[in-house]
């Protein structure tokens, strides 16, 4: 079964319905707002379109669902003003997830996003228009040379599938030390005819000149089973394989798990968008984010100040999905009660991030 | 409280899950595929588009929901391959109805009729590209110039609002012979409101030379209160003061309920065409459509072969949601009980059949 499948059956990797998960993606949206803006910038002030078409792919349905549109609208709103421009663009906003994403609770929080954006602009801003595309983004999704600026965060790491090959990975669940060569090779030729396709598709949907921001989870470090992208899921692996020890999962079945995601390094991402050769790459950036920022240290509610049951609870939002395709949905709760358990020994003890590697790049003439 | 809001809280009007209605609605359109058909040929054959953008507005969220828009890519195929023209072009569809309306089912039913479709036109079609959009189409939706057909189907006849002049039509839900003509006259300017929003909208939007096709649910004669427009609603007026008798709903809760629906006449509609003045009209057509027809005469069910209990159905899924906000909804099971008697006895007497008012329009240059 393809992964995109997983995704429909379940609402997808994106379901932010976890306030933990929320808040950490809105936290790395936040952190790469000046290469968003700069990049908006750029191609409103060189192109001036008459409608501004913007697409957000991955865009989840919970809170973040909006934020990044209506960020680049602002932005938009703002260079207008800066340059006396008198009519303000139109704005067609395009929010992209796979068929299986809730869209609905997206459409039906629009009437009251709209109003508090027609409140907030002014009435000479805009109209804007709201588009829900469901598709995977390894694919086409839009009319040739129809988009002003693309944006994805936190969704490109995720693989359309995982290779056969990733059956040799045993009690591994994702790339871990232990990984035969041939796994690592697998996951990452995967992810180069991925992102190699994500790229191409693109390159036809902007126009000249358009503009593109990617934020990866990915990693700093060469190696691919390095502890800053791997260390995460070996943690989740070593509940499971707690769980084969106490005759609850089978162990075929933990053999037979892989996790589709692939966490480049900033050469890597650099290296296919050149291959491609579609793109300027103007900003290659990485940056962290402390796991315990899954959690809100300002939250009076307990369950918010235990940082392993907050990032348990993130990673649940993230992996369910998959998990309970595999698995089935009875040992959820134990397994990420377990989990829980042993990312706060593991947080204890030392500080760990998760690495987001942010590209922006310009669609060449 | 507005119709749309009500629309929002319980699925719109549109929901077609009730097999009964959509066999209608179906019908409905099949009547008018000649007109669609030359409309779009209309439009393809002069104008060429790279990308052929197509709107579909009050799509519901039913069987129907893709029908319409499958068709038009299948008349522009037709006639690109009697044309030979060597390469397709791109189709970007946009599926419209209120934020309230399923819009999940539609998008998790769209990889098989991506699938159908890339079978059925073979591999030089397309690509098509899916976007729902969500919002009132007495309002803007799409950005200017941006669409080359647009097509509507018993979505029309819907006002946006009731004016609280009709608080004065008493046991009537609708126009009837014993409303007042103040009633009358604010249902019919109420439609001339919408309908002329409607219009300059959906001018702003059509490029020069678009086209539009809009099948309204109306009647033929000049009398806004004529029995072949008004009488499916007496009937379920007749089924409310049954159980206003009963005690079983409160008169003043009868008092104050009135279906936000204006059934036009065809001059009614060319009138609102020629005053707009965007649009020449190429084509005005009533059809009429037997009430029976809700019903499917070769289903095995026996459910199927009572017309009355067929058109009580379709009914119910047209108006349960304005009901429900209304009346609540423990009445709804023996209110249209009732209701089903009554259509079975005046069915049984007389021929009755809903009309259609189709207009066929091209946008100014």
């Amino acid at each position: 079964m393809k992964v995109s499948e997983v995704f429909c059956m379940n609402g997808g990797f994106g379901d932010n319905s976890y306030a933990s998960n929320s808040l950490l993606q809105r936290k790395v949206i936040s952190m790469t707002k000046a290469i968003t803006e700069e990049a908006v910038t750029g191609v409103y002030s060189n192109i001036y379109p008459k409608t501004v078409c913007i697409a957000d792919l991955g865009c989840s349905s919970g809170p973040n669902a909006l934020f990044v549109v209506t960020e680049v609208m602002r932005t938009v709103d703002k260079i207008r003003k800066r340059l006396n421009h008198q009519s303000s663009p139109e704005f067609q906003i395009y929010l992209n997830d796979l068929p299986g994403n809730d869209f609905n609770s997206i459409f039906q929080s629009l009437p009251r996003v709209q109003e508090e954006i027609k409140e907030e602009m002014g009435s000479e801003f805009g109209p804007c228009f709201f588009n829900g595309v469901p598709g995977s983004f390894y694919g086409r999704l839009f009319p040739t040379r129809s988009l002003h600026f693309v944006h994805s965060s936190s969704s490109l790491m995720w693989l359309s599938q995982v290779s056969n090959v990733v059956e040799m990975n045993k009690e591994n669940i994702y790339m871990a030390s232990t990984s035969p060569p041939s796994v690592i090779q697998a996951y990452y030729e995967q992810f180069q005819k991925d992102f190699s396709t994500f790229l191409k598709c693109r390159s036809e949907e902007l126009v000249s000149g358009g503009r593109m921001v990617l934020t990866i989870l990915g990693r700093k470090n060469d190696d691919p089973t390095s502890k800053e992208c791997c260390y995460i899921w070996d943690l989740l692996a070593m509940a499971l394989k707690q769980m084969v020890s106490e005759g609850l999962v089978e162990e075929e079945k933990l053999y037979s798990f892989n996790i589709p995601e692939y966490t480049p390094s900033p050469l890597e991402v650099k290296g296919e968008v050149e291959k491609e050769a579609s793109f300027i790459i103007n900003c290659l950036k990485v940056s962290e984010i402390n796991w315990a920022e899954c959690g809100d240290k300002f939250a009076s509610s307990n369950s918010f100040k235990d940082d392993g049951y907050n990032v348990a609870k993130c990673m649940r939002s993230v992996a369910e999905p998959l998990l309970i395709s595999h698995f089935g949905e009875s040992i959820m709760d134990k397994l990420f009660h377990k989990y829980g358990e042993i990312l706060s020994y593991c947080m204890s003890k030392e500080e760990l991030k998760f690495v987001n590697v942010t590209i922006s790049v310009t669609k060449k003439e």
